[in-house]
């Protein structure tokens, strides 16, 4: 949102003799207080001036620009997940590092026999086992990886804001993106859906920027 | 930046009768044109309506929100950036693997002896070579290591948005914050200064959701 010439010369005004009155710099414009009107509206919509009842408009430093967490906050984390990479728990600690490098991901997600997510594995977890000097064409992933309920997840309807959150806070590259299926027994079933990493956020940076939403 | 409640209706009534003018919006919400104009103003300047003349105001489905933009665009790399982990490339494989645990990092970047950058070496890097046979006790990091000029740089004067640019185009997790020193011969030397993640991307996003900057 570009302010307009007359904008930019409120803007400067209050800047540089708050507070002042809207009939103080109606007077400065040369304009009356009620062509100002919408004007002062906007600038103090935006957050960029503060109305004072009895003192006058005050210039904001940092302007709360609540639009930018508004437009954030709306965006869900099912509209920005990726496909997810799947292994079963018995594959080999050598053959998901291929696979690992076949996919090109960072982190792959481990089901059972019903697709539920059991766990997830790292390019740090396999770098960790491969200069253990244990043989990594016996030991299988279930063994290494970190196991529910261990795992930091998110759901679709989830926003973006919240899972970005999740990520940062237990500093992990990726989260699975799961749903709720009916739970067997006391456990809780999880079924995964998508996945959303850093990937997904530093691109949702982008296409904030680049308007392409 | 919320809608006061009129605004809201406005736009409600824009949206349900478009295009409609600015007297059939007056008498429709009850009040003069005059009273109307400020918010008529906010809306349009906000690209939630559009004003066409001798048509009247249309609803934006998808507000340019250049707002954002603007925002984002006006935030620099040194403002965000990182401290960065350097090792020299005659370290071997093996203890470069475990300064890369020790520091928690998942890109380091190769110096020579007057700190200018001459490579990078990532997770991924190290877990190929890991599991391909090779004595990693032995074969320094210089034979592994992406070497320059095939290194993508940032500058801390650059935006946030262009170094994000970069890391995704290139997917690449992790780029150096460089400044430019003397060349010596023909060579460019460039000095680091910092390092630029999807990390850092990441909690830029955060902070921008969350009104922090």
């Amino acid at each position: 949102m570009k302010l307009t010439p007359r904008q930019q010369v409120i803007v400067n005004l209050v800047r540089d003799g708050q507070p002042i009155t809207s009939e103080a710099l109606a007077a400065k414009v040369g304009v009356t207080r009620a062509a100002l009107r919408p004007d002062l509206a906007i600038l103090t919509m935006l957050g960029i001036l503060d109305a004072r009842p009895k003192v006058g408009y005050i210039y904001v430093e940092k302007p709360s620009e609540s639009l930018v967490k508004q437009y954030i906050s709306n965006i869900k984390v099912g509209e920005i997940m990726s496909k997810p990479v799947f292994i079963s728990e018995e594959v080999t600690v050598y053959d998901a590092i291929v696979l690992i490098f076949l996919n090109d991901v960072g982190t792959m997600f481990v089901v059972d026999s019903d697709q539920c997510l059991i766990g997830a594995v790292s390019r740090k977890d396999f770098l960790k086992i491969a200069i253990g000097g244990t043989d990594i064409h016996k030991v299988p992933v279930g063994v290494i990886m970190t196991r529910m309920p261990n795992i930091i997840w998110a759901e679709s309807e989830e926003s973006a804001f919240s899972a970005a959150k999740k990520i940062i806070t237990h500093e992990i590259d990726c989260i699975p993106v799961v749903e709720r299926v009916a739970s067997t027994m006391e456990k809780e079933q999880l079924r995964i859906v998508g996945k959303i990493s850093k990937t997904n956020i530093t691109k949702l940076f982008l296409k904030l920027a680049d308007n392409n939403i």
